[in-house]
């Protein structure tokens, strides 16, 4: 079989670690053409051997050679691109979100599904090792029926205001990922939710109407129940814990440290704190995703994450939102319809 | 000073408990008469070299010598006991709950108030050393401002039905507990409740209304959030975690395991379960709680938990409750006015 | 079966554990009589209601209603006590060390040996709950074939110079209990020994022929290896943890901590200690060790831990302390002829 | 500052993780030549883009370009290889061992020395996040003085027969990198081992007069203690911890993990096993002694590995063979003179 052709649009902070995986890490793989509208991101580019380099995203979309393309570019192009590449036949990999508007999400899912272009949406937290294990266990029945799924999701520090600006909110930019697995670890859709939100960190937020700090009840198809606590400030570093418990047992995955150390002196015990960013923390999901997203395109099988699964965390997010105005629980079909 | 003489109603389970303690642990503290209905207590009682064992409450409030009245007697006497205690101008100490009617502990206050008597109300888990820890570093500082507290707390089986029917229901008879250790480690009152709970263990329990899984939201007239998860089994053994999350960090108590010892083989790493029931992984906090009713009724000191305590947690189970039933969220203030 | 009567020789911080053990907590046994040279001793064994209290230990031995004797009087009492007790024809329980000379310890094994005299020597530690699960690992072949034992044993702090001039030095004092520790958990019996040592925390023991710090090879009889690390101070508490190897895995006792508790604040991840001091530590052994003492006396079993297994610790001491001066591997051969 | 221009000798196993991370993710370096005695190894390089691949290691000698040679050819290469690039002028990178014989690591040495040669010898565990960290605490004080060093180094299983025959033996082969770390950890050289070996696992090897258990004492020139127990085989994989307890306290790494999973159920609490392989055990590694090479030889800095530390830690190995020959302590000076 031969490689698969890749064009990638944004050569940003993660646009650089997937041409990196893809041209150096996964044979199967070639990225042919490159497009930023800036020159370091276009220099990047050259630097790591891509033909075809440029500044404009239709150049792209005209390479007969490109079979896939990856959207890393900034969030208010994912929707135009999206479409543009669906209608111009290429296979997408999208970063997350599709879109912050629930109408534009839903007419990207028709344009693709009307031209039956294969997409994923890049929840990469799906291949962390420690998430992928939890997942397993709850498929093979080592817990049993799930009961209770908790997340505690913390980043390390509050966002610059600029991107809180155009972020979406505390819920469509960071607990997405939480609805994401969520849905991804219980195995069924989210029904309903219950949010509170505050603002403990960052009163400069207020303004956008962002919240820093939320507790989520989350009620499963499946009759299961989520809870997810939020922080965008954990001083102590990234926290990214995950539990669930079931008839059997329960599947728990810890925090990642950088290393396996600890000092005893009279002052205490002290562990080396958990990874500290977002990159660090989650550099080998960026891999694993692009290598399974190589392998669906190449192979025609069923994407792994799809347009699906970006509205429905997205409406879960939304659900949550919606909540905390109005301090009750909100159904997913509230959302839907 | 001189010893503390108590006088003891109901010599089962937990009153066994705290007579070895008195008698043999507590210098302090003298027990001069028990009070049970059966035989076997009142041998006990006795073998253990108490003065006065007979089968009448009644004997207690009589015995000039008693100044202070053990209540370990089945939950539906506690009521009648306590008023009856005050009354004849004894120091109370009384097992969790006071009642299970919101107007019968309003009365058991008022009484008690009246009557000026110093009462104490057995939620132990306060003394745990985990616990206890994690209190101490809010108070100190350690985790900055309290922003989400996380309590997980599950049984390690469901209750025989026969204590079911008569429990109160899984929020006032399990989840009291961590309603209470919610109010102690955050410092601070609830305000709200959000509850979801549902039937996942044991069918037959629908039929007393009762559910044995649950998630509760809270928050706190300090503006943190709290939530909890319980379950009546965790196949696993008796799950008892607790952490609070704030500016500055996060205070976190694991469970206790009956040993430190890990075995290594090609099926994996396997570390010891956790204890496996309430009165083995709490046998240290009965013992605390002892020592200090003793030293706050010697001393004449504020007693470490008070009948408002009862009152409080109390209400925070009724919200939930009604939470439930309505799927709303329910202000403590619809419950006590 | 009526109760085993004992006589109490020594009231001091061990014997008053045991005293309160065997009242309170050991419904098989009851303390008849106890002798202490020191008022002190003797008020507290009276009132915890020992009947004969006196400062002679013939009084034990004249007590025809006395079965066993408990020695836990000073180390060079031993000797004579046990000889003593056995001739008088008691049952014994003897703290460690019978005695520090090799002739008397044999001595006093051909006494009771003669006299058909029941004896435990009082290797509390393999009570413990840790090490007894890693020798019920061995023993139930979860780890195969021992191949390696690795034992760290580090006190909170040296003792105090009075104590070093008449300890037996570190070998005999303090590593006798690793050394039989190790012959519990191989079941085997050490054939070699070399050791190293020095002094690295208190220049004064010099003067004592005494060390501070040594690191221990035993070759043991069935082939495997065991390594021991032994300091008068850790810094971070008391360090009591071991480990064996196998062909088919690890068992591993980690140290015993006062709670589970974590702090995680900016400046690291922070754990409880692990205890401080031997008796907290060891404080569940001292029952256990009772209580199996208790069961062998009333039912004439094999006593658990006996007058030969005091015999051989002591060899793999005193080899040690000869390999340390002559720096090669010493037989036991050597030692015990 | 221009890239480093390198050639390497030898494109196996650990020459192709080399390769791959001087092209992909070390800037300041390039791979310019390549020489291996298979077409695979050739085929490799070429499609890593090296310029100039053939069969004979003189082609790396004759390109001016090559400024710095890797020797990651089969190990009775390494001597003549490193000989000839020493006097060829280029900078050397040795994967261990330089030799088996040792007057032929001192040839290699006074060569060096001779012609100013910077040589970095390939003992890649000092770069591991574990270690490291236990290091820095040491330098800066966190210990105190340092008084017992404990490493254990257990495969995950034993070799080859064929391995076995040109390894050098347990002591050579395996121990050599515990030997190395040690020094490392400790910051002092040894100065005496006594040795312990026997055959546990693969009886085959007696007849290379080779042992696959081993415990080691290690007496350092600053009076610390050390202690090593190796196996050829740990059921439950690679198992490589390490600590040092000095004054002030103890620096402990434990093993890395491939995730931070546990499963609770009624059989117990299972964690994932340590890595299973030194490859992915200790591929971070690479990366880091790669990075510090290429900076050191660029900069013209010392190199962080030496030729003396090859032979340092060589004489330890052969001091460890024959303590077990003879079964006694064996003075470093004893072999080094």
């Amino acid at each position: 079989m031969s490689q698969l052709k890749l064009g990638i649009a944004g050569v940003g902070r993660i646009g650089k670690i997937h041409l990196n995986n893809l041209m150096y890490r996964i044979p199967a793989a070639n990225v042919v053409a490159a497009v930023d509208v800036q020159s370091a991101g276009q220099e990047f580019a050259s630097s790591l051997g891509v033909a075809q380099v440029s500044g404009d995203f239709q150049d792209l979309l005209d390479n007969p050679e490109v079979e896939a393309v990856l959207i890393c570019s900034p969030n208010d192009t994912h929707a135009d691109y999206v479409v543009r590449a669906s209608n111009a036949g290429k296979t997408i990999f999208c970063e997350k979100p599709l879109d912050l508007s629930l109408d534009t999400v839903r007419h990207i899912l028709e344009v693709t599904e009307q031209n039956g272009t294969p997409m994923m949406v890049a929840f990469n937290r799906r291949f962390d090792a420690n998430f992928r294990k939890v997942r397993e266990q709850v498929v093979s029945g080592s817990i049993g029926d799930p009961h209770i799924l908790k997340i505690t999701s913390r980043d390390w520090g509050p966002p610059p205001l600029e991107y809180v600006a155009q972020s979406g909110g505390l819920f469509m930019d960071m607990a997405i990922h939480d609805f994401d697995m969520a849905r991804f670890i219980v195995g069924s859709e989210v029904s309903e939710v219950y949010a509170r939100g505050s603002i403990q960190i960052t009163p400069e937020i207020a303004e956008y109407g962002d919240i820093d700090t939320a507790v989520i009840t989350l009620t499963f198809e499946n009759g299961a129940f989520g809870i997810i606590d939020n922080s965008r400030q954990a001083a102590y570093g990234y926290d990214q814990r995950l539990e669930i418990f079931g008839s059997k047992g329960m599947s728990l995955a810890d925090n990642k440290k950088p290393d396996d150390h600890r000092l005893y002196t009279v002052a205490g015990v002290n562990e080396t704190k958990p990874m500290n960013h977002f990159i660090t923390r989650y550099m080998d999901t960026y891999l694993e995703e692009m290598i399974a997203f190589v392998e669906a395109a190449r192979e025609g099988k069923a994407m792994p994450i799809t347009g699906q699964d970006g509205l429905r965390s997205m409406a879960v997010g939304l659900a949550a939102g919606k909540s905390v105005v109005e301090n009750r629980p909100v159904k997913i079909s509230e959302i839907l319809g």
